[in-house]
């Protein structure tokens, strides 16, 4: 954590105004903010498409609401002077074209699908502010040298389609997948004005985009415990998953005595309390869980003779999470020898880590305290759209907190101030990318 | 375990014969065996109803299977020269009358419903050499003093549905609940020749019934390990079961620190861990289980934050049950404080032990040494018919070995010699008890 004191305003933004070349831009950026009421009211109206009644939403990917939330956030775009088009993966687009034309947009956004039983922060921050400042922009008259483009992603939630699309990355098999809608994903992409038959005329090659910026809840509670108003994102973890099959023999819990079992679910407990001893041994800030298990046959006077559970290792670093699979895999073989049980592990799933762009963590960071906030760099345990973004464009995310870590719940909820600090971080790192050589 | 070396037979006969007063009897004891063929192929016989194509069988009571297994049953009695009836709760009854009409019955046997793919000496065993037993005496003319009453009960495997009826223990909310065959009790009753509308006409009272002697195969690996042929049953253990659930706090598994956690598996993971360590801690044969589980929400990148299990814990005594019980809770709340979550205990079903008449469990020990057969007292685990009778008449149980210790299982097998040691042992306890004082 960094903190610097906000000293009389102008001060800071002079300091910063050698690198500005456009007078104009460095005129709104010393007066420019967003409008704080707006976007927090931009929050509560969103928050309507998938209402639920005991608080939070329930806007699946391809759903009425999920169509009429982006009926709503292509109006805002519309009222914010941006021209809008949906690409063929479903990703809305609003454009503002530049002074520069030789220039490649700066793109910045999130989305507004949710979870079942979503709350209303997570994505629509991101979303609503990037509206609110290209809407501030607009209103203030500034042109910037590049294009700017505000981007709400399809299907974050279903597997951050929208953004995979976008890089590419979408193999046609996806496109057979049913999403929680219950729509499979190619009608789905249909559903909502994409066309599933030319996704390659949505795709961007690395060039295409001078960088990528999405402003995010936590979902985590660091910043909140620690009193830090944003959060500059490092990268987004790496994520490995495994299926975890534990076999013992199954046998009559009455007659077996106790030193004759081969006992599946007490070799389980054994692995599960070696997991999190194992992960929690290397200082960092590493995560691994166990958050799935059954025990068969599973009667109560029945010792259970297999148990499948998961496995699941977080980081920004792919070699800890290769060395922590590795002692956790070595360690299992132990428990199994001491239970006369056999483990056996098969990866299900791999995702690498994504780095940020080093140059604009630094800028989101100087902004940051040049309003007169503090900052903390933290890695994002969570997916984001950005991790696909980052594959073809320097991309960087700002969090801001999220009340108790609490996410995917109706419960979850960010302050009003702390949406207007997020949003105006991205304002004015949006104006400070637009004057720098790099993009 | 005892042993004493069978050295020369009839010496140890004759030893026992000052207690007896019917030459006739004694002459019979001494020659008498049963016919080891042809108890194990109407074992092989009994096989056919309901078998399953990958070995053992499946005759579910109330089943057709169970229906032509009963009827098959009922013709070997039949055969044997009994009089044979269904008693209003389903029970099978082959009646021989004794030569002392002021006698009340001797009553030995076992059950041949199965559980689903289950094997084929899991209360067979006891059931055809009771009846073995029965055509012995007949073919050699014998008659005791007592009448001798076959008995294969009804529906043993969901829940000693006979036996709780003969013993009047049997609640009429029982009647409404659907067995494993998918019929309802009350119909599965009528079904088999039972009138579930007359069921206390099946009640015996204390006083009614001489003795009960039950046959059947460990289902333990006790006696197989230590080498001994006959197992006389102590008691058969009570048994408590627990509803545990541990309350923790659901989260996001990628952005959760590791010591921000309220992991309800980790906690149940370490509960299970100390079941196992506080039941063992202690000597003895008591024995504890957690055979169900289930983590909600149950997603490999969620926290769980509720797990649901159960707790099995079994013994002779009662008061051991009690203390374990007492240690595992206490504990348990000291792992609840260590991962802030909170452990629930709910007693879902608690069965006192029953045991066995301490005369019985001598009687047959005497009985298997004076055949040159080895035997060791030993509690039964699993739960039988013998412990409801005997909260209504003196009851004794005979052990043979189970191979491997499986049962419940298609791979579940008892020796062809095993099988012939526990109907002459059968045998000769019915016998010796028609010469007793107490009978």
């Amino acid at each position: 954590m960094t903190r610097r004191e906000f000293a009389g305003g102008l001060a800071g933004v002079v300091g910063a105004a050698w690198a500005h070349r456009h007078l104009g831009v460095l005129a709104a950026q010393a007066r420019a903010s967003v409008d704080g009421d707006r976007v927090n009211r931009h929050l509560a109206e969103l928050s309507a498409f998938g209402k639920n009644p005991h608080g939070g939403v329930t806007r699946l990917a391809y759903s009425a609401a999920d169509r009429l939330g982006r009926e709503y956030v292509t109006g805002l775009m519309r009222a914010a002077g941006l021209e809008v088009r949906v690409d063929p993966a479903g990703n809305i687009l609003g454009r503002r074209a530049g002074s520069d034309s030789s220039r490649k947009p700066l793109l910045f956004g999130s989305h507004i699908d949710s979870v079942p039983d979503g709350g209303n922060y997570d994505g629509d921050v991101g979303s609503l502010s990037a509206i609110e400042v290209a809407q501030t922009l607009g209103e203030r008259n500034v042109t910037l040298r590049h294009p700017i483009e505000v981007v709400v992603f399809q299907n974050e939630e279903g597997g951050t389609v929208g953004s995979r699309a976008m890089a590419g990355q979408l193999e046609p098999a996806a496109l057979t997948l049913t999403a929680r809608s219950g729509k499979v994903t190619r009608d789905g992409i249909a559903f909502i004005g994409g066309d599933p038959d030319r996704l390659e005329s949505a795709v961007r090659k690395r060039g295409d985009i001078a960088a990528y910026v999405e402003l995010h809840i936590e979902q985590g509670g660091t910043l909140e415990e620690k009193k830090i108003d944003i959060g500059v994102v490092q990268g987004i973890v790496g994520i490995g998953w495994w299926d975890v099959t534990v076999d013992g023999f199954a046998n009559h819990a009455g007659t077996t005595p106790m030193d004759k079992r081969q006992d599946a679910l007490l070799a389980a407990a054994r692995f599960i309390e070696m997991v999190n001893r194992v992960v929690t041994s290397e200082a960092g800030r590493q995560v691994g869980t166990v958050g799935r298990i059954q025990a068969l046959p599973g009667a109560p006077n029945v010792i259970p003779g297999t148990v499948t559970c998961s496995l699941e290792l977080r980081d920004l670093d792919p070699l800890k999470i290769e060395r922590l699979y590795q002692r956790v895999h070595e360690e299992a073989q132990r428990i199994a020898t001491a239970s006369r049980t056999t483990f056996t592990f098969a990866e299900t799933h791999r995702s690498v880590p994504a780095l940020t762009d080093p140059r604009l963590q630094a800028l989101i960071e100087n902004v940051a305290l040049d309003r007169g906030l503090t900052a903390t760099r933290l890695p994002s345990g969570a997916g984001h759209d950005a991790q696909y973004v980052a594959q073809i464009a320097p991309a960087g995310m700002i969090f801001v907190p999220s009340v108790g870590g609490i996410s995917h719940s109706p419960k979850e909820f960010t302050k009003p101030q702390d949406v207007v600090n997020g949003a105006n971080v991205l304002l004015d790192t949006i104006l400070r990318l637009d004057s720098t050589d790099w993009t």
